[in-house]
């Protein structure tokens, strides 16, 4: 859309594997995006002119995204909070958005005191179009005409994250960690060869490191990957941003702005990068081991066992909006039968009441809850073409006499769920039988 | 524009006297503009929502404007200047223009609160259309239709002041203290009745009420006063907002936001109204006494007494952007001519620098500055129908045996500059002679 194509430059070929990318743009075109402890004071917003500027020198066609400084979002919180906790979500976007604007000017000042040619950009000038949705809008459109222009003209637009303008006219955000979302819509909308994502970890790791010292990080890890690899990932990269990712094909770097490494050439990148699999030349056969905390198991215990059981047991849990996880079906003796599913902690109250009003229709015998439960996934999209993977799993618990639950598989995923005392020798014991431990 | 004209209500005389302003819409339509110390902090924030929910229940069509919360366009301000002393204004522009985004939004959360129905408005999304000059912009044109339909709809628009969006689509400032221009601005465009501006005193005095504890409140002043009364009033109300009251015939009254006296009947209001003179029923011969101590006199002396002097000498000032404000010519004997001047304190030097580099051309024999000097004015608008008040003036000032300088008069104004030291005593005398001392 606002690429520009240079036939006078050769076209070269960016990167030394298969990628089919842009290629025919004289300059690579990337997207930075900085968090807020990245730009949490004005040292450090000097620090990412200075790297900003770095990425110019060196050629690029930048562009940056940037939040709101640290604690800045959660003081205007605050102020909504103590007016009504009920706030009308669309002042609390009016308030709230101010965060990032007072960064993308802040920035745009440093940049342009460093001889960088620099502007700001608020969602509703881009404009980032948003559905109604006050205070987790999503984006439904960027219109990447006016920042290609910016960016073309060597200029370096400063996009104010985490907003846009939604169909009423009016400032809407996209509910927090909104501003990787923003980052990677631009990225698609500007047509970046890469989208980095400055954060204070430098990059995603095969397991959570606070849980073992020998968790590594992961060079490149597919779109799919680093979904299932949400509980480890998710205060690196939000969620929603690897969806667009992946939808749109942008390819994510994830790294951390404290260290003085930069990426320049793009065959040797610091951080984590989030791609397309094609682009993993060497697959592994697991890539991590994530866990989740926020789960509770139920157990409806002797149902008879006759068509139609599992719709009127989820039926109305569907209709309340509660997300079932995993699901296990048993049949006992005597034709009678048990399931078992787990949801999001916070569901479970609701789960038990919704249950308990539906005893007279499902007729079964006995409720058992407990959330004293950790679900533990083994991701990896070898797994697809590799057997096995499920198995060493379960050898490896056994080994530990660690009993499992409930079993969920996908493709690229194998959950278990154990007692909660288990989640860490169990992650450990996993992440060294697959062969993930650091050197 | 955006009036609404009830023909089932019968036109009503909203007030006591001659004003033939609109009468057509049943219902009385009142801009409120609320300064930064009067939505300091949250508790002031609900305290301006409790004052404007008790006029829109007395009837009243409100719509609100507001300041930053004190102190934050100061951190804003803070910040860009510390990235880069000499910073870009439209970026100035995009930080510090959240101040007022926060509290718009944070008033409606509020008033929404106690019941009342709100919506922030920013500048862009009126839009209030303004030039190109950022960080010190005018306003070019306010489209009330939005404004207007809010308010109609019984909805209350609370509009971030100080701000607009500029020719570019970029946001842009207003200056400071540009809130009160923007309220009267807005009260022309939604055709409001009056524009009551809460501020931190509660009202416009006679004098300067730390030089005299006699100076009274004006109840009523006419905006030509008001102009030339801009020494005592500058932190009451910025002289671009009493220019345009003047132009668009918006009736403004300063009030004070902490007294519990919001008006709401028009017969009997509690701060100062600055008003068109026809509306002011008794005539005062003098309003006030103001002074200036932002004052430096230039003395250019012994110069050839021939045509196009006064060319030669204000010429190059002019050029120079220098205002000149009080100018006194003096012929000797001997052909020879004294030209004597007063302007800012802060253009004394370059003043200066700009008479000696003319010294060829002007052929003067002395340059004498003195910068320790004081203007005094007393304004009135009865000056126009009665004379005698400048002679009283000399009179006062000679009984205390203090020596006039220079003098200058304009229809309802007469200014004397005096040695500095007599400043107070001077102020206090003339208070007592025309007879404004408080009982």
């Amino acid at each position: 859309m606002t690429e520009v194509v240079s036939l006078s430059v050769p076209c070269r070929t960016v990167f030394g594997w298969s990628y089919t990318g842009i290629m025919s743009r004289s300059a690579q075109r990337i997207v930075m995006k900085f968090g807020g402890t990245s730009v949490g004071d004005l040292d450090r917003i000097r620090a990412v002119a200075a790297r900003v500027k770095k990425q110019v020198e060196a050629g690029c066609e930048v562009a940056v995204v940037v939040s709101a400084m640290a604690g800045e979002t959660n003081r205007l919180v605050g102020f909504c909070q103590s007016l009504s906790p009920l706030h009308d979500p669309a002042e609390y976007d009016a308030v709230v958005a101010t965060g990032e604007q007072v960064t993308s000017g802040l920035l745009a000042i440093a940049l342009q005191n460093l001889g960088v040619k620099a502007r700001s950009w608020q969602g509703w000038q881009v404009p980032v179009e948003t559905d109604d949705a006050h205070s987790k809008a999503r984006i439904a459109r960027i219109d990447g005409a006016k920042l290609g222009l910016c960016m073309t003209e060597g200029v370096v637009p400063v996009i104010a994250g985490f907003q846009g303008v939604g169909p009423d006219g009016r400032i809407a955000t996209l509910g927090r960690g909104g501003s990787d979302t923003s980052a990677v819509a631009v990225a698609a909308a500007v047509k970046a060869d890469r989208c980095d994502i400055y954060t204070d970890v430098d990059g995603i790791y095969t397991t959570d490191p606070r849980i073992t010292s020998k968790a590594r990080k992961i060079d490149r890890i597919s779109y799919e990957e680093m979904l299932e690899l949400a509980s480890v990932g998710a205060k690196v990269l939000q969620t929603r941003s690897v969806e667009l990712a992946m939808k749109e094909k942008v390819r994510v770097q994830v790294l951390s702005s404290f260290a003085d490494d930069s990426p320049v050439d793009d065959s040797c990148l610091p951080g984590s990068l989030v791609v397309d699999e094609d682009e993993i030349v060497e697959q592994e056969l697991v890539s991590g081991i994530a866990y989740s905390r926020d789960e509770a198991k139920i157990s409806v215990r002797r149902i008879p066992d006759c068509p139609g059981i599992a719709a009127a047991i989820f039926g109305p849990l569907s209709d309340a909006n509660i997300n079932v996880d995993m699901i296990v079906q048993s049949t006992g003796e005597d034709g009678m039968t048990n399931m078992t599913f787990t949801t999001g902690k916070g569901d479970l109250e609701r789960t038990i009441a919704i249950m308990e009003a539906a005893r007279p229709t499902i007729q079964y015998g006995q409720l058992m809850t407990d959330s004293d439960v950790v679900k533990i996934s083994v991701v990896g999209i070898g797994m697809r073409s590799h057997a096995g993977i499920a198995s060493t799993m379960f050898k490896t618990l056994a080994d530990r006499a660690i009993n499992v639950q409930v079993i969920s598989t996908s493709e690229i995923k194998v959950s278990v769920l154990i007692g909660a005392e288990y989640a860490e020798l169990a992650i450990r014991a996993l992440h060294t039988a697959y062969g993930l431990d650091a050197a």
